[in-house]
């Protein structure tokens, strides 16, 4: 089925925030195997929300609308949902009960103009809201769907999650079942030859290959007629998948890689300690973005200058002097001080160019992380022949988390 | 002069790709004075990017496209305009020699598919493109006009900077100055109230504030007849505000804080050391992001938990009994032995709770920065009252460059 999106919002056409919201919804339509046939970005302008809408509604058989939601003047996505689909709103007294119990449960008075916020078209499905105040719903006219989330990224999450992908699967002809498996270290065009002869000659289960930023998603979908049927064939497809490039592969649960490692690390009991010359800082603020990393990372150490990474982690001047700051043998003495500096079981380091500039002999996009654990240490050489400052240190943190995830799987 | 923008691309239905480029140019349109009315997004598909340009044609006076004018098959965006604006491809000399220097300065060979990225419609004015290969252009009928850009950001921001926003000037009635201020402290709605009395009863220059992520951004802008007398206006203009606000101000020019705080150390040969508990290494990323920021900055210590405090920083340990570990005295301490330890000129440090949880008689979204120069030491106090966990890290972040820019303003 053909879908679209529409975001409301005049903050979106000034350019102060990005509409993540429909890369999110994209990702997410696109796994349970709708097709996403346009973005659309209306300001608060009824007249140019009601025209889009009656554009999206003739080309797509779902429009979903994101923002517009709340309790202010500007907010009309649910006047003009309704206007356009001949509903007409009605004060829904469950949803004024749940907005009147949000402010309730936080001590706050709730203001007049948010009774605004329960009236419903009629005959719409609502969706309730249990990251912020603002309800959504779904309406289905003459067999076009139109659903509304609110705008905030926390609260469309957790409306898609909980109301918006259920009340999707529900009128789908047949039970489609996906994983989404996250891999790094194959790139794109080598994945889809890799795993060409598993997919050759059958229509399902399906292989769809994502570039991301230094890493690769494949999602892999069945749709049958029991959910039972489609999973059998998705996990069997996964069987096959991990035989081929399950060395590469560090989620098959779509979890970001930062989230996995804190985890496996929580799991088995360990700490981690880093030190970071070219990253600086970054593979620290990646861990810590993960609720709860205190329990499995301590400290870490921000050695930008050849001097500290003597000083902080006892790197041997000899190796800078004979090896450069940049090599190996430095990466090695900074993992295993980030090991023994840092109390841990694990010490993971870096050094390298992230540019625009390198030292002479030296190459930007070139790195070595260094890792130690118990009597093993070693290093591996990263190159991304890319000229982007950003765009390498994100790759290096995205390797140096790799690294520490296959030591945490050989882990006894 | 009413605008919209369509980005060309599969990968962004599919929310492999977030379309931060419509966020840029909504920015900058804006900022020169041009309105956004419309974002689309389509995917490589000649018919529906052919109808999207109809439809934004007729609503708009300028459609600025991005992506799709790249080497392969895929890439309609040229041929589909050309067709819609009734304007033949032609081989641009000039382009194909361009296009054959980019791949001869790398020493690579160019294939023969490259050549089609020199083909433009008759009539265009052809955007140079100093960052990749593709080049972009220009081309007006009647009174409308379509502007098309490369899909990678990088590439979009050279061109817009070098070609597209003079381009835009050439045609504008009047000359219009702006200038882009940004700052930290101050409300959305508190600026509005503060800068009223300037902009009252006056209808040029005009101030124009808006809610970025932690901190807000003012546009100061005015059209007039010549430039001089534009930029007259302006700069009286910047003059009161600064009178008004300008303790919070830290840029008149659109730049980034981290830059601003990298810029200035290097300016007066000052070097900065960090000390990070809840914020775990996002400082010390934020500071190596500009490039150049190892002639400031040389060591950062990520102290997640109490011990690493006391043993790496000298934090004193009675002050975390008495006053706990998420205090001002241990805020204090994790500064100056940032300041000591790192061997520094100033030492900054944070400790707080980012979220989902605190500490029992603790807050979410409550911090204490430290600092620490010569012989000054202090600390603030931080609340965001949110429980969000990445949105405070990084507000928290804000507010450590605020305080360093702020020590080196008051730096002789």
């Amino acid at each position: 089925m053909d879908t679209s999106i529409i975001a409301v919002g005049t903050e979106l056409l000034f350019g102060q925030v990005v509409n993540t919201n429909a890369a999110y919804l994209s990702e997410n339509l696109n796994h349970l195997g709708f097709n996403v046939m346009y973005h659309f970005v209306v300001g608060d302008n009824d007249g140019r929300l009601e025209q889009t809408l009656h554009r999206a509604l003739a080309d797509t058989d779902i429009v979903i609308l994101t923002g517009g939601l709340g309790p202010t003047q500007d907010d009309m996505t649910k006047a003009t949902v309704a206007k356009v689909m001949g509903a007409e709103l009605k004060l829904d007294e469950k949803c004024l009960s749940e907005v009147q119990g949000y402010f309730t449960k936080r001590n706050r008075t709730m203001t007049e103009n948010n009774v605004r916020q329960a009236y419903m078209p009629e005959g719409a499905e609502i969706f309730h809201n249990e990251a912020g105040t603002a309800p959504g719903f779904a309406l289905e006219k003459n067999g076009k769907r139109i659903m509304c989330f609110p705008g905030p990224p926390r609260e469309l999450k957790w409306m898609f999650e909980h109301c918006g992908r259920p009340y999707l699967r529900k009128f789908m002809d047949k039970q489609i079942c996906y994983r989404v498996i996250r891999e790094i270290g194959i790139g794109e065009s080598d994945l889809e030859t890799m795993l060409m002869p598993l997919i050759d000659g059958q229509s399902d289960p399906t292989i769809a290959t994502y570039a991301k930023e230094g890493e690769c998603t494949l999602r892999v979908a069945s749709q049958r007629d029991t959910m039972e049927e489609a999973e059998e064939a998705v996990n069997d497809m996964l069987k096959r998948i991990d035989a081929v490039i399950g060395s590469s592969v560090y989620s098959y649960d779509d979890e970001e890689l930062n989230e996995v490692v804190v985890h496996k690390l929580a799991k088995k009991g360990l700490m981690l300690s880093s030190a970071e010359s070219c990253t600086g800082g970054i593979f620290g603020a990646t861990i810590t973005d993960v609720p709860g990393a205190s329990s499995v990372f301590a400290r870490g150490y921000i050695t930008y200058d050849a001097e500290s990474k003597v000083s902080i982690l006892g790197v041997d001047q000899s190796h800078i002097d004979k090896y450069t700051v940049v090599s190996a043998e430095v990466a090695k003495d900074m993992a295993k001080g980030a090991m023994l500096q840092g109390g841990s079981d694990i010490g993971i380091s870096i050094t390298g160019y992230a540019g625009p500039d390198a030292d002479e002999g030296g190459e930007v996009g070139n790195a070595f992380i260094g890792y130690a654990y118990e009597d093993q240490c070693g290093a591996v050489e990263v190159s991304t022949k890319r000229n982007d400052r950003r765009w390498n240190r994100n790759f290096f943190r995205l390797r140096m988390l790799k690294i520490v995830n296959e030591i945490l799987d050989r882990w006894d």
